[in-house]
């Protein structure tokens, strides 16, 4: 039998005493719900602590070393108001859904891993998926939440995953202006030391309302949501796709890379890569899964300084040590196209694997989107409500939206190791004409 | 034939384009200097990344995760603007030792390991002999320092250990209003959140004149000094010594204690305690000590989890998931002292192991002191300069200084394993009487 | 028939939607009762916008221009929030006393009149008293103050004279930790921009607990407050006792006496003092009070630049344009009190009217004080609430505040008119003799 | 002969030591060099406090009681900033137009007015002349200015109005990227509370470089002038044409209609317009102009209050208690037109009068344009530097400039009393007919 089976269910049992976090963003998060409490206290949330909310930002902004266990204490607290301070007691609002909203913010990025954006691209993860299986598998999470109801879990589950039936729930935590994204600007701007990334939340809160399919924000309110997209666009190409930063990413991805690959080649390493085996074979499991954070990813790369493998060992030196790889632009048109191809040979020629030291990055974000109806990816567009209670989709109403609404901008940047191209102490006139070629 | 023999040395060389970084607390560092540049990329300086500047606090202060990398280069900047900003051209100034000071703020805490507090105590380690020898030893940064003199490294060591002959040199660096101390009060105060912490630098900055002896204060700056000094005295007892970051800290040492206990009564590990071990045997050496992080060190807790002693197992399980211990108000009167015996003897009864799970811990603090010549930890006191010319000890002229200066304050706590004791399913009665003991 | 009498009373009457100012210290004031809301349109409270808060002060401190009407809309703020948001439903708490708290907070500055510090002075009046006439009689504020109850006026007028039997709500607005100074402090840090006066409000008000006798804080926030008496500290001694905006009041109240003087004396004006006629008899009454406000004010001493009489020209000359009188730090000492003596004596032989420019001017402050029962001016010490349900008064438990408790601090200094002395065209050597004397 | 004649001049003469303002926005402006601190000193500068910078937008945003003073200081600092940190030495740049900068920055706004926007419009006065004039006319700041150099004054006089030979020094105080506006921004949004309104001025600082004919942006720091471009255009509709403030100014403009009105037609007042007599007549010269500050405005529209006319007093009444007039939405199209004419009509039947109590109020803004030669109020494009040293029109890089750029935004309100339309004791059928037109 069970031991929780007697346990007091708690769909509203609060705490005694209101608890409260010091947040230097919103000043103070703060807790009533016992559920939430509990939630906070269980070893998958704790882990959050160590994965870092920017991955390898911290290598351009130093500031920027904050966790994503701040982060969901910060989409937590954001939902709280809305539901709390805003919501409470309107027309179109259902108050049952309240706990449900608060415990979804609180674990929408319960699945993330070390440097996950890196990770996920070279191992096809999807933080996404590791999310429902913490919520839903056997976890301390599982068991707080199923302490709510039998379903609970399920439909935390949902809601994160955007399936949940009421629409309203989901759009507080993904949609063009949700908590989510209120809380990373916020806090990313805070933890860089940039100016952008501001705007008046608490004004974007106050007129914010709860309707049938998503939460619209009045008319009143919308200058301070252009002003939430434009941060969010220079956050976008200031901060998160900072072309040092994604030098770090190219080194981190080559790293991972490099070592699967040496895995699977039957490669003896000094410092095995434990941790990893399921991953390069393809089939992790949750609880391998949860073992895997930043501070494990990092010293096994502290470890793999010293492998024999050349390679290896240089990569993980350089992203140790912050010796990144530099960068000239790219465009991905036939002519440079060709020249990549030309580099390649060349750098085969210079004794440098191209595989690993010649490789293009492209960024590429849509600032803000209109509904497109049955496009891959379709984004749900920020609803005004005008005050005679008519909806109106912002770009309609807002030329400075208007005029980026859409507009996807890429950026290709192609990076290499300049050190050892700088050394000339062999394949001296390779490398001289490399670095012709690159920065003709 | 040492290849660097042939570089240029660069005791003035200056980057082609000034390097700033984007800091919250300064909004930017300045580099004009191509050796604090060089210094920064050295890998002895990146380490400090992975070592945050307020060890466990973040487990109380979840904002708290910055590193001591951060902090390095708060203190340069701040010294970089004395020097450049207010003291050149100052008769009492010797522009000459303007990079000796820069250096030595930027490398003053190259010495820290993981969790220095906690590491220095039970392996009775000292951080700053650390620094000496990774600036004298066979490192990246003493190969920068030798480039700007043969002795340079040896004058930067003497800076930062306080017996270099210029004494104001010193005093930009330690004392009881140095670079160093106001850097980590704006620091922490600002990744805390909390609201204590602030006072006005850039007024302390412009007020600080250069004397033979030692960095004073114009007169007219004193209330910005005073303001520093309680906000000093309020960062000690509400963030640097917090209750709940002191439990963390107690847990920590106890898993140091454990491990070392263990690998030296022959225990075999699941995952040997290789970093460790030069530290358990008391013969560190420099080379082991940069391998040592936090990332390293979270490595070894998380796979010690698993560990089979229950203590070990215990302990790292309750400082990965916060799984703090509790505590209650001790006071080593004799009477508590008793009590406290009588307390040991139960929790040996109950089985819970008293070296280990009920710990006392005593923090302490002069918020400022006047001069003791001849004492113990001599304290240089701060000299205000009067309009006269005539130099003041701050407590003479300051009416709240005076009130506070030399009064130690000091706090003990009892902490334990709170969730042991309300396991009543074993020993119950000796548990009951416990609780009784400690809340009475 | 009073047109008023038909209307509805509105006790609870809220607005049909919430109102707010956006407000740079607490980021918006939220307003949701009919009674504020009408209460900030009336008249005798739209001109508080043409008193500033903080009188000469922006002589000295640029920013310092904001009224009072501002600082207003910040009590009640503070009020809103404690009774709103902590308050509510605690035992100890008399949720009929919230509007009555509410409009209290809101006017308990009605009666300020223009730079009242130094009108009060010169004129002997009493701003409390012109705030009880305001609410009590023929007034826009009281018609709308009648609308709540028939005795509501009356109540409102006990609480700021503070009379009002729940002692509680007194000390909301009046005790050492007020609403009062808590936006006064935060407010003028603001627009002066000085980094002394910020301390936690928010903490603070998430600790007041509601007692019969008055509002306590709860002993966990004790270093909040401590830090609160610190910035108060500051702020005297930093901003509003600055010797250079002394020296604008010094000059202000010469130009009152002046205007007096001649008044009395049957002096021609060319613009007659109209508004200052009944303040010159001393028998001013609420109508014309209410139309004496710092444009007006500032309107004659403009006019007066050009009166024939010496005295009040030059003194108006100088407050319009800042040129201020110099000072030198004086003790009331028996020696200094002759050399003062000796100075009028001078002063007169100089053709240098002692009476309008040699001032000394004293300035005095408190920063906290325990019960002292029976003595004069008796304040309400602040009272922690222990764990266990005590009270303990703040001194017993803070060393900090304990230091600086009870312990008046008083500043003389002596002010004059440089210029007057540089100018040696004339009495040359009386001059000399005198400069020798003032800066020996 | 002239007393001045034998002082110093003092083209470089610093001051003994470095006098600082504190300032919230800047933190501290550095004045080192004399001609600034006597230009400080002057009647004409001090006569600054006395005008707000933002004219009647404290009665909406009630935080925005700043003076043109303080924004005086702040162009000034960030010019200081400009030319001293990041100009000085740089080839382009000619040390011996320092000091020209600066006065030209201090004194750019000197010629400003009371309530400016109202007055110009009504008076169709110019406050660039009137800056003009008091630089070159019989003035302390012509005084001080002369000292440096005879020619000097005009050469200030020559800057601020655009017309100086050296482009550069021009375009620090007027052009689209300019200390002027970056001052006016932060200040305003620090003063009213506003988030918008923020930018990162010490990034833009940095990367301003000279070239011969204007300061221009290296590219690097592209986004942080979008950003600029963003917070210009917010504070422009968010703020500076907020429909409140538009109504206050409505009313202001309407005051000074009808009192110059009925001055024209032979009106006894009660307290005749002395001050306004010569703007009446169209013949104001300096003098005169010098002594019309808002205080002195404010004295008139109190006074006005209790004149016989109905409608001076009605609106004087208005603007001193904030009664605003109502506002709808209002396009010039030829429906509304009619709808307007027909609005006239029955506003004369119901006795008010429409000259005073219906007015169309447009506001209209270019947030960025691009160059546009020959067209009036050419106006200057802001130009990148690229790495290759090129120059490029901020447009041509940035999508989100380019989206807005050259795009004017109008609106158009129509401005009424509510309050008369509501009551209903006269001309009920008339003023309900109104009240259907204005809401239909």
């Amino acid at each position: 039998m069970d031991g929780r089976e007697g346990e007091r269910l708690y769909p509203n049992e609060k705490l005694s005493e209101e608890k409260v976090f010091k947040d230097p963003v919103h000043r103070y998060v703060h807790v009533r719900d016992k559920v939430i409490w509990d939630l906070i206290g269980t070893k998958e949330f704790q882990r959050l602590r160590r994965i870092k909310q920017l991955g390898t930002t911290y290598l351009t902004f130093h500031g920027a070393e904050h966790s994503r266990f701040n982060h969901s204490l910060g989409v937590y607290e954001i939902v709280r108001r809305i539901v709390d301070d805003v919501f409470a007691g309107r027309p179109d609002w259902d108050e049952n859904e309240r706990l449900l909203c608060l415990c979804a913010a609180l674990l929408h990025d319960l699945g993330h891993g070390p440097f996950s954006h890196s990770f996920e691209k070279v191992f096809h993860l999807d933080h996404e998926q590791f999310t429902r299986a913490i919520i839903l598998g056997d976890t301390e999470v599982n068991a707080v939440l199923r302490r709510v109801s039998f379903d609970f879990p399920k439909k935390v589950a949902e809601v994160i995953a955007k399936t949940y039936e009421n629409k309203l729930v989901v759009s507080l935590i993904s949609s063009q202006i949700d908590a989510d994204r209120m809380d990373y600007l916020l806090r990313d701007a805070y933890y860089t030391g940039v100016s952008y990334g501001h705007f008046d939340m608490e004004r974007i809160l106050r007129v914010m309302r709860p309707r049938e399919e998503q939460v619209v924000i009045k008319r009143s309110g919308m200058h301070a949501v252009e002003d939430y997209i434009m941060s969010r666009y220079q956050m976008y190409w200031q901060v998160y796709f900072h072309p040092v930063t994604r030098s770090a990413e190219v080194i981190l991805t080559k790293i991972l890379h490099r070592a699967k690959h040496l895995y699977l080649a039957g490669y003896t390493f000094q410092t095995p890569p434990v941790h990893f085996q399921s991953l390069f074979h393809g089939n992790m499991q949750l609880e391998d899964y949860l073992k895997l954070d930043e501070a494990v990813t990092l010293y096994y790369f502290q470890q793999w300084q010293d492998e024999r493998d050349a390679i290896l060992s240089d990569l993980c030196c350089r992203f140790m040590h912050r010796h990144l790889f530099k960068y000239v632009e790219f465009q991905p048109t036939n002519e440079e196209m060709k020249k990549l191809v030309e580099l390649t040979t060349l750098f085969k020629k210079a004794g440098i694997d191209p595989d690993y030291y010649l490789v293009v990055d492209s960024s590429s974000d849509l600032p803000y989107d209109f509904y497109r109806p049955g496009e891959e990816e379709e984004r749900l567009p920020i609803y005004l409500l005008m005050p005679n209670g008519e909806l109106r989709e912002l770009s309609r109403e807002s030329t400075i939206v208007d005029a980026i609404s859409g507009k996807r901008r890429t950026d290709h940047k192609l990076y290499f190791p300049q050190d050892f191209l700088d050394d000339l102490s062999t394949k001296r006139n390779v490398k001289k004409k490399i670095k012709q070629l690159l920065y003709e």
